[in-house]
Formats: C-alpha cells, sequence, structure tokens
C-alpha cells in the first residue's frame, strides 16, 4: 500500500518507520527540505518532499502536523488527493478535527495514536513507539466502513491497542486522564510559589520530596501544549474541572467539619479506584 | 551516650541501627513483646521492653509512636525519665506535638526527619534512611540552647541534613509539599469515578498512561495516613486547600474566557519553579 505521512515530526517519524518495515512504500511532506533530506537519508521514506502533490500517489494520508496548523494543511493537501484515497490524522483532540475535516473529506477517519516521548521532532522517532498503547480511532455516522477498516487494519499492524468510540466520547476521556491534570500539577505549583511567606516558600522548596515531584510532573511541563489541549478541548476540559472542583470544595468542608470518617472512606475508595486506571488490558510487549 | 527509642517501627528501628552502629548503647521500648525480641536478636538495640521504665537510663529519647499515640504515650514515659533527659519526637506535624509536650517537659525539641519508604514496621528499617533526606528541628523560645544542640549534633551524625524552623513554619510548608498534593491528587481519583457516563469513564481508565499514574499516586496511598495529617495539620492544610482553590478557579476562568496568552504565562511560569523544588542542596550520597 502507498501510505502518506503528512508531517515528519515524533509521530509521523515513528509511523513512517513501523509503516515502511511492514513492506508499505511511506511517502513522506515536511515543511522543511532538512527534514525531508533527513527521512530520505535515514531511509525512513521511499520518497519526500516540500510538495504536498506528492500525496496524490497514497492510498492512505496519515495528518501528523500539530493540531493549530491542520486546517490550513487540509486545504492545501485536499485538491492534491486521488478520490479513493483514504485520510487520518493523529491529533489529540478529535471533536474540532473530525467537525473540521470530516465535512471537506468523506473517506476520513479520526484517530489519536497514545504514545509519545519527551522529545518531540524527527530525531527523536522510533520504531515500535505504538506497540502496546492505545490507538483511538472516532468514526461518525458517515464515515464509510472501508476507509474505517482500512485504518484499523494499519493500526493493529502497528501492535496498538485498538479503542473505537465518538469524538466526544474520546475527548470527554483524555480531558479527565491526560488535560485536567496537566492544570491541577499546574496550579500546584503556581499555589505553592504565590505562598506570601517567603521562610516558608524556601522552606517548601527544601523539603519536597517524590510526593510532590510526582504531582507536578505533567504541570512543569511543555506551555505550548497545556494551552493547546484547553483550546481545542475547552468545553470537556472545562466539564472536568468544574466538576473536580465541586469535589474539592467538597472535601475542604469535610476537613473543615473535622468529619474524619468522611475523609477516610473518600481516602479509601481513592486506593481503591487508582489500580483501575493502570492495568492495560494489553501490557506493553517488552522490547526484543 | 545512652539513646532510647519509644516505638520500634519503621523510623524507630532506623534510627537505632543507625544511632547503635554511630556507639550509642541504644535502649527500646515497644507495645508488642515479639517486636521487643525481635530488635534484640537482630541486634539493632542493647536492651528492649514493653516496660517504659528502661528509659530510665537514657540521656536523649527518641517519640518514634503514630502521631495519635504520643499524647498517652508521654503521660506514661515522663514519670521514668531522668531530670537531665532530653525528649525528641519524629512526628510529621510539629504545632500540636510541641504545643502538648514542651510544657510537660522543658528539655524537648519537635523533630521531623523526611524519610520514609512505603513499608512501615520494624521489618522495614534500614541502616542509612536519613542519610542526606532532610531532618527538620522546630525548637521554641522555651527550648534550652543545650538540648538543641545535642538533639542537632545527634541528626549531623545520620548524615541528615538539618533544617531548623518554627512548628508554625513547618506545618505551612509540608502543608504545600506533602500534605495537599495528597488532597488535590485524591480528588483527580475522586472526579474521575464520579463521570456519569459509564463508556467514558471505561475509557478513560484504558486510556490513563504515566501522566494520570503519577498525578494519583499519592492520593491512592494509605487512608490512615491522609487523615492523620489533615487531623494534625488542619489549619495549615485548609489555608493551603483554600489558596490552591482560589488559583484553579483563577486557571478555571482564564480558559472559559479563552485567554490562552494568560494561560500560557502561568504554564510558563509553573514550567521554571517546579526545578526550583527538585534541586536539593545536599545531594542523597550514593549506597557504598
Amino acid at each position: 500500500m502507498n501510505i502518506g505521512i503528512v508531517g515528519l515530526g515524533l509521530i509521523g517519524g515513528s509511523l513512517a518507520i513501523d509503516l515502511q518495515a511492514l513492506g508499505h512504500t511511506v511517502l513522506g511532506t515536511s515543511r522543511q527540505a532538512s527534514t525531508c533530506r533527513q527521512a530520505i537519508a535515514q531511509g525512513i521514506v521511499a520518497d519526500a518532499s516540500l510538495d504536498l502533490a506528492l500525496m496524490a500517489a497514497a492510498d492512505v494520508i496519515f495528518l501528523c502536523t500539530p493540531l493549530g496548523a491542520m486546517d490550513v494543511t487540509v486545504d492545501q493537501l485536499l485538491p492534491h488527493l486521488s478520490t479513493h484515497a483514504i485520510l487520518t490524522d493523529v491529533g489529540s483532540v478529535k471533536q474540532p478535527v473530525v467537525k473540521s475535516i470530516a465535512p471537506r473529506w468523506v473517506n476520513f477517519v479520526g484517530g489519536h495514536p497514545m504514545a509519545g516521548t519527551a522529545e518531540s521532532g524527527l530525531d527523536a522517532a522510533q520504531p515500535k513507539l505504538f506497540a502496546g498503547n492505545p490507538y483511538v480511532l472516532t468514526p461518525i455516522a458517515s464515515t464509510p466502513p472501508h476507509a474505517l477498516e482500512t485504518v484499523s487494519e494499519l493500526v493493529r499492524s502497528l501492535q496498538s491497542h485498538l479503542y473505537q468510540c465518538t469524538p466526544a466520547d474520546h475527548d470527554r476521556a483524555v480531558a479527565w486522564v491526560s488535560h485536567l491534570p496537566v492544570l491541577l500539577s499546574a496550579n500546584l505549583l503556581t499555589a505553592c510559589t504565590n505562598e506570601p511567606d517567603q521562610n516558608v516558600l524556601e522552606l517548601a522548596k527544601s523539603l519536597a520530596s517524590s510526593g510532590f515531584r510526582d504531582t507536578s510532573r505533567v504541570g512543569g511541563g511543555n506551555p505550548e501544549l497545556g494551552v493547546m489541549m484547553a483550546r481545542y478541548n475547552q468545553l470537556e476540559l472545562l466539564r472536568c474541572l468544574e466538576l473536580y472542583r465541586q469535589d474539592l470544595d467538597h472535601t475542604i468542608r469535610t476537613i473543615r467539619e473535622q468529619d474524619w470518617l468522611a475523609l477516610e472512606t473518600q481516602l479509601s475508595q481513592t486506593q481503591q479506584a487508582r489500580p483501575e486506571f493502570l492495568k492495560p488490558d494489553f501490557p506493553k510487549p517488552s522490547p526484543e
């Protein structure tokens, strides 16, 4: 199969490596000539170009640009595609992407491979990045079954754990487990550093240990990524934030009223609930 | 020096191991005969007993019971102590402990070794548990200088990083970096599991990855410990919770008003702030 990759960064590059290894002919485009040259030199694509016209030969195209660049890239890409071409994307929020692209290209399947590293760019691309990790597809009523089946087969061939749901359910689920944690964690850092007593602040910095380290990790990450998830998943994230705030208010009241039995009940429930979020159905296979 | 250890659990047992190794004569008490026998058999104490009268021979006594058992233990312990004996404790909250013990025993120095493992009990005790970790002492105006100096010397001999501050500053600092994170993290689990849509909840469990794992870790821990910190540090914790909630409300407004520049500014500040909480002045020495 001829596979097109639009955007040769961490995700696009890693897709290229795996799909090429599976015997597909991979064609890539990038907005940077140096990236195209690098992808060709490393042999992870059969050809690469700055020109989206290269995608005319592709049967399935993975759109791997940042969320903010997708709309304008799709405008430029669609005139080049053959009518049977199937388009899919890798954006981390699905409602705005599906709403924007599906009306313009019928053979479109929204997707989100839930894999990544702290690094970005083609230099960070690696084989088997998706193996053992979730890959969500978000078809809608108008999605042609053969388009969904073709993308599903490719996802399975990456050894990903395939999930299928509506764009809304996807965005709500990732708001809970991915976007909300970033904002809670960031506000822990914001609140601490707003401590008005400089002695206490310095002492807190000295006494912080592994609990603080873990709880603050995602809140100390890339600011642009944080803004992007809030921007594109605004409504679902606000919903989670409001629900979280209600529960936090409840805990504050519980502590103010010294209802230690109620607090112990809550903390017993969270102790019991956490492992349910940590057991993947398909464990990531060990590296060979 | 004769050192008394009241309570031979993780902290008391680990103190006994290090202080005995430093050449002191360590005497221990426990409420369980089997623990006394084990401590003697392992050679980590010179003698151990169920009877607090053993502490009559001690120059410095470390009170290593849980916070909830301290008051009643002190009532039973004080009649046995020699008048020159120096008493210190290892409780993780300092204002209630100091307020309770200092009026009853002038040679008292509040203390908090910030070290631990996920395990508890004498079986978990280990050498050098305190080396390279913070150990806070919280003297007050009435604390005799020689008592503070004697306990400080012992703390330094454990290779701990010694901090000295008021009980109030200690409790405020640990509320920020230790107690608040537990409640934020627990409420992340509470809010997620309260998601009314069962499909979304199951999807969220499947898609949760390392970010959720880290942010939820301390909220999924021992419920009794969580209640204890809230109970003994109630006012400082409530203050942190209220300040945190104000910052969270501000972030919710920022996202509702789509002020992405303000959000990016906040997240840039948290990205910059986090490393200040992670750099200990004295790195933990590598194991020999």
